[in-house]
């Protein structure tokens, strides 16, 4: 949360003269996006977001992001989308980083979602990965199974700071994921968000109005990413599993495209992947984050808790699927 | 440069339901303001400044502020205004904390003003002293002569850290400033910004379009204020006063407010006062803010550099009073 680049105004106008944008107005840095540096830009044409792309940032996946977003928006998703120049670039250089004009989108995110919230998250997520198709890029997930043991290796002497005997629970989680994760090619896949969060989702007059920061997309099951859907959109604040949400939440994926028997046996294993995954990740910035900054990481306990959650779910029912009965 | 209060839809759209400003489209925080959390909000009415003023804020001191801030909007500058509820109050409570709901300004600051730049900063400053008339409220400087000597006291033992003798230079300086400070009823006097680096006036096409943050203003010489401002606007990188800079920034003030032959002869120790003034909370800053902080506190010797500048004067003419024959 902070602005990690300064961008001076002279060389700002001069990045913005290669866009059919007309003048500039305003610009104020935002503080959102932990990664990157963001400004909000006003100019006679209108609102944009200006990223520029920071070092810890792979410039490799670039292309990735930035062409998958004008994919979607080109097929129907409303995305943010990269502004083209006039010599057809779609990431150009500024204040010697990397950095793209991307257009506004309406709407703000929801600090408490509701079950009809989650039905529209769904959905919009299954039409995400329905658009998805076709598009010619393919990056590999840096977060999958074979990265999180690595990930771990790189604390595990520290993990019980954290919690009591967490080394030993992820430990013996990775084990169980090893044996039970499908293979590559067992389950429909295909581009996924993998960071549906709340704060990626935006509603205006309680409809859905779009879905950002597409940094962490890659290609992978697409049930895992309703998996990291669940885990983000469907627990109460005690960590208990809101079934009216998954059920809401599943039905409107569902509305668009049904699982596969498949997906939906395994719904609790890639839940687990899920919890374990924004476990390992928090735990690592958790560890490695100074006391002083004003970046608070996030609470890696919040995914201990829904690892327990899906430990205990017995099938897909328990999240809500094809579960009409159930409140 | 952070967002210390973080705000909820929920919370924000009932605060906004007291003001005639439509339905909220979006809302991100901003990353300006050292002091206080800003947010812009866009709604179907238009973009505002949503300022959440933080416990450091001296709450007492709220109602002049934003009384300030309306009276100057009401006579002709240029300038945020809170905005009214629908029963007449410009001061709220939001995630606990005061807030208010000020227009947005068009514009940018400038990281490399120009000699016009500062002629129409000096212009709009004796504009924005002669609308201060009247304004009914008095605030006194909390960072007078006497509160340089306070705060002083409390790092003097640590000053020499920053840079070598400091710490006596500063002695010598506020000995000085006490024998020569003009009392209060010695030089015309009013409200003053008394914080108008370039940070804080917006330009758009060339154009002055505002000044911005009120959150030092209070009454004292006004050409104190301008003390302030050449320190602000008229240096080089390397400390070299400009001359040309000086020149264009009090012949524009002149344009609308004369200087009387006292307040031009004080012109050099009031420029000492201003600089000994920045120097001394900034080296407060710089020993009290912990390195592994986001906010990098600013180099307080700047100001020890242009304290010897000023020292080094030897009449108004130096900084280009009335000098149309220097370059």
């Amino acid at each position: 949360m902070a602005v990690y680049t300064q961008v001076g105004d002279d060389e700002l106008v001069a990045f913005l003269a290669d866009y059919d944008v007309g003048n500039l107005l305003s610009f104020k840095g935002i503080a959102e996006g932990v990664e990157n540096s963001n400004y909000l830009v006003a100019t006679t044409a209108g609102q944009f977001i200006l990223t520029l792309y920071e070092k810890r940032f792979a410039e490799a996946d670039l292309p990735f992001f930035v062409g998958l977003m004008a994919h979607l928006a080109a097929n129907g998703i409303s995305c943010p989308t990269p502004l083209t120049t006039r010599d057809g670039k779609q990431i150009g250089q500024l204040s010697g980083r990397p950095a793209a004009l991307i257009s506004f989108l309406e709407g703000f995110w929801l600090r408490k979602p509701k079950p009809e919230n989650c039905h529209a998250v769904g959905r919009a997520l299954a039409e995400l990965h329905a658009a998805g198709t076709g598009f010619d890029q393919h990056r590999t997930n840096a977060l999958s199974l074979a990265d999180w043991t690595r990930l771990f290796a790189r604390f595990e002497a520290r993990a019980d700071e954290i919690h009591p005997d967490l080394g030993d629970a992820i430990a013996t989680e990775l084990h169980t994921l090893e044996a039970l994760w499908p293979d590559a090619a067992a389950l429909p896949a295909g581009v996924i968000h993998a960071d549906l969060f709340p704060d990626n989702v935006f509603f205006r007059d309680g409809q859905l109005s779009g879905i950002i920061d597409f940094y962490f997309a890659c290609n992978d099951h697409l049930a895992y990413d309703i998996a990291i859907a669940l885990n983000a959109w469907c627990f109460e604040t005690n960590y208990a599993f809101n079934l009216t949400k998954g059920r809401a939440l599943l039905s409107g994926y569902e509305q668009v495209r049904e699982l596969e028997a498949n997906e939906a046996d395994l719904l609790p294993i890639l839940c687990r992947g899920a919890a374990l995954r924004f476990l390992l990740t928090r735990a690592f910035d958790w560890l490695h984050t100074d006391p002083a900054a004003l970046v608070k990481p996030h609470d890696p306990r919040a995914y201990l808790r829904r690892l327990w959650v899906h430990q205990s779910m017995t099938g897909p029912a328990d999240y809500g699927w094809r579960n009409e009965g159930a409140s």
